[in-house]
């Protein structure tokens, strides 16, 4: 059994950074988890929906994380145009995100109809801009439609839009069920899946009455954590990290109704670490953690960056903190619940990139 | 529309009523509710495992609530022998419940195979007890079995021992899903479900980050929830209220890990004309939450209060309350937040039997 690991810095093609107090506590954290490439959502109030937005933030954040090489993603919405769309990549903007309306955290903006958009996703095909689905449809009841279906109710949507833009590339983010793991690998080399920590590890009955595992879309059945854990254990170049970490002051989700969202910024290389090491397939870390994102996206760390090391070690007394106050000064302000909170993770970054 | 309705008061053939403090609080508020009869279960600390126990309970519960005829049940657990199951009967009591291990409330004494007690069953089979059957499987997620699908998992379980018992009378409690009541349809006179309010109304999105929606077995599907209430609707004569109505101090509940429960016991008769107003079947009120589980049991009210009526009202402003206090004296005890807290239930008790 290894005791210590050496791999490259890692990439994070699915990050929430937040804004204000929020995002100056995760964002240097970003690097505490030995991820030094960060691909960022954009459902900020208001959302990132244009290239000024989007490089502002941008340099918000790179003043807070110089390491770190952060490739930034505009809001899918009726203000997107084809232009903008051209404007966005000259600037450097990696990708579109899509969120149906309503199913996550700030997606009320979110679409309903993917066809107004397709003069949209023609130019993002045409520049290179990859687009990123939340793949889930919206509850609806007479439909038998509810949180444990909604990815699979979304599939078709995923087919339907790979065939009408077969050169563009598509990332199915977060990926929950077996079915979609199929569906992916079937798609072909211009369709992937972000693939969480906290999915790797959870099922649905680890959120039934744990809010900090509660997030969207929910963890699944077994065998639908078991098709994921199998997909990264192969080694498959099209599955790879995007943490879809999303930190929540603990009073919003130790609540009558919680926030949807898991926090694993500052730790993700340990987490993965040690699920990998669970799942027995520790040498597949490397590719999924910092090879097979970079390689689908075409994308890069920044010069300086490129080839730095995080060494990892076993430590068996290892704890996850309990939490992370979100500000020094502002106490009420309150703190954010971190996954595994106070519990033995078994591994630690020895030396960061 | 009715603005008005008159039924009999109310059976609940599945109660929690907790001890000291907690049963102080809640157990007046059977009569609040419009229950005249309450079947209640034995998962205390330590669990009701005899005759003895039971009668103790049940003079604790009558001196709170006098008005209120109270059935008391068995732990089904290894101390209890067919000679038990002769005493309980002469005591007056009505039934056994049996809890897999670990799935529930104070279940860590539950049952992990059937066929050890079939003894026992074959007394309460010629004694007419009721078996009262949680009936979930333990999760093991290398067999795939969650939260989800851990009461179809048992239904096989059901269907055994009723090919076991033809003669024993089996209610299968708090059914959730469309498969249970098929199941049960099928079987025939001798079993039964206790359906509760609460999964009349809800999915499992609302208890996905509402842990006040978080009870065993969790709310299913949107078809799980239509069969349910479709069977109701139809008047079936084998699907009666038993509330599992299960309170729980809010601070145990909003946090990071929630008791599963759902306290409806001050308000069951408005929120059943709610919900079945709702669905359009007022009509099938009585029988369902009157009727239908005495027919079953074979058991009445006592004496002075079996005909006694109660009559509801609609009442546009009437609020569910936020919460109920443990104790008036100790504050330091919390308090319990009832289902649709802070909501327009639309229904009141006018005059209580």
């Amino acid at each position: 059994m290894s005791t210590s690991i050496t791999i490259p810095s890692a990439c994070d093609f699915h990050v929430h950074l937040r804004q204000g107090e929020m995002m100056r506590m995760v964002t240097p954290k970003v690097v505490e988890g030995g991820v030094s490439l960060a691909y960022v959502m954009p459902n900020l109030q208001p959302p990132i929906t244009n290239t000024d937005q989007a490089l502002a933030y941008k340099k918000e954040l790179e003043a807070l994380a110089p390491e770190v090489t952060f490739y930034m993603t505009l809001y899918l919405s009726p203000e997107l145009t084809p232009e903008e769309v051209r404007k966005a990549k000259k600037a450097g903007i990696a990708g579109v995100k899509s969120y149906p309306r309503g199913v996550t955290t700030n997606s009320d903006s979110g679409i309903e109809n993917y066809e107004i958009y397709y003069p949209v996703f023609k130019a993002m095909e045409e520049e290179g801009l990859v687009l990123n689905l939340h793949g889930e449809v919206p509850s609806d009841h007479n439909a038998d439609i509810c949180v444990m279906n909604a990815e699979i109710k979304f599939l078709p949507e995923l087919e339907k839009l790979h065939n009408a833009f077969p050169k563009l590339k598509i990332v199915l983010e977060h990926a929950t069920t077996s079915a979609a793991v199929e569906l992916v690998k079937r798609l072909g080399d211009t369709v992937a899946c972000s693939v969480t920590v906290h999915h790797l590890q959870l099922i649905v009955d680890d959120w039934a009455g744990q809010v900090h595992h509660f997030c969207k879309p929910v963890a699944k059945y077994p065998h639908d954590r078991d098709a994921l854990r199998q997909v990264v254990a192969q080694g498959h170049p099209r599955f790879f990290l995007g943490t879809d970490s999303a930190p929540h002051p603990s009073h919003t989700k130790e609540t009558a109704h919680a926030c949807a969202g898991v926090f694993t910024t500052p730790l993700v290389l340990p987490y993965l670490a040690k699920i990998f090491e669970d799942i027995g397939c520790l040498d597949k870390l490397e590719g999924f953690a910092c090879q097979f994102g970079k390689k689908f996206y075409g994308l890069s760390q920044k010069p300086g960056f490129k080839d730095n090391k995080v060494t990892l070690v076993k430590e068996a007394d290892e704890i996850v903190p309990k939490q992370y106050q979100i500000s020094s000064t502002t106490a009420s302000l309150g703190a954010v619940v971190p996954f595994f909170a106070g519990k033995e993770i078994g591994w630690k970054i020895k030396t960061n990139f």
